[in-house]
């Protein structure tokens, strides 16, 4: 635990609004196409257009379901009594990230996982795929070390990167300039990691980034 | 502005994280009603369900989008440089609470709000249609007193009440017991209102709640 959270550069309803702000973002994206593709259905002029429209309507409703789910863990679960099982969490970062460019190698040794190690798992395992804009394999695994859960995210691809706003926010600080939505999440996963008396590693080389979550047990 | 964040009895991730789940508790319902309506619409033993299906799935879009409209302002909008007119406000709580019993009588004399005081108002509005579950008139006014923004929620109704975690949250106080997606939304309001220099009272009665935010100017 933090001892002083006065101490955290974003805090109290600062930082809820901004986790607010950017689960509204994400859900406005598929919730507008399925509004788009009902318009569509709905028009009498664009008849030929009815299954390109049902299509749209039926993968943007599940992009949506996925992206509830996926938050629901990944930003809610305000409790700690919930446990997790690693297949759970695979399924949840794993349809986030269905029909992107980037391939998910889940090779997660650990059978179940509590709140806070669960939180930090697909933010993690989540942050590593959106570091392959171009493609190529996130491999997200996990292993002990001592006392300690260590978990790992390698993304290894062409154009491998991490946003400016990430690297501020994996590293714990405040954004002072960017785009807030690029930023959140990153320092949502290094605040849960801290939170949970943890640290939270980012190297980033040529073709590769990787990200290393340690969590005392 | 709230001097000690850690006086505070939920502060942190733990209060984003609950702001977080009530969102995606909120947008499940409308998301898997789609969800349903597709599925009715794919099944070919249930052709002459197809216009209620499309109906289901039609209703449900818009609310998730009102939805997201209205937690944009409500809970997101971290920043305080944005302005709102009353009128776009209204909507928003309007989108939120079409359909259903209560009637919202809008009698907002302000004509434009920054972001804490359109935060405050839309919650307020919308908890004071929420406490009418049986039907009857939610009145949301504003009215200048001294140098303070006054807003004010009168909810009139056969059977008019506040959840007890709603009045657990409008004062300010952690939730010990019941569901903490009752409480949140209150807590909110009075996180909101205390943070901007400001005070919340609430009254209830035989069939009225009222609540009452003074907000410095």
């Amino acid at each position: 635990m933090t001892d002083d959270h006065a101490a955290l550069p974003v805090d109290g309803q600062e930082l809820a609004a901004y986790v607010a702000a950017k689960l509204c973002h994400d859900f406005v994206s598929p919730a507008g196409a399925i509004m788009s593709g009902l318009d569509l259905l709905a028009d009498p002029s664009a008849q030929d257009m009815r299954d390109d429209a049902m299509g749209l309507v039926t993968q943007s409703a599940k992009k949506l379901i996925a992206l509830v789910h996926f938050c629901r863990v990944a930003f809610g679960a305000a409790t700690t009594s919930e446990r997790f099982t690693a297949n759970e969490l695979r399924d949840l970062v794993a349809g986030m990230v269905e029909g992107g460019r980037a391939s998910l190698d889940w090779r997660v040794a650990e059978a179940d996982f509590n709140k806070p190690a669960a939180r930090a798992l697909v933010n993690l395992a989540y942050l590593t795929v959106a570091a392959l804009p171009s493609g190529g394999v996130a491999t997200v695994s996990s292993h002990r070390e001592g006392g300690a859960l260590v978990l790992l995210g390698a993304a290894e691809g062409a154009r491998a990167r991490l946003k400016p706003e990430a690297v501020v926010g994996l590293s714990g600080r405040r954004l002072t300039e960017g785009l807030a939505g690029q930023w959140i999440q990153p320092y949502w996963l290094w605040l849960t990691v801290s939170e949970a008396g943890g640290d939270l590693g980012v190297t980033t080389g040529d073709g590769r980034v990787e990200m290393r979550a340690r969590l005392p047990t």
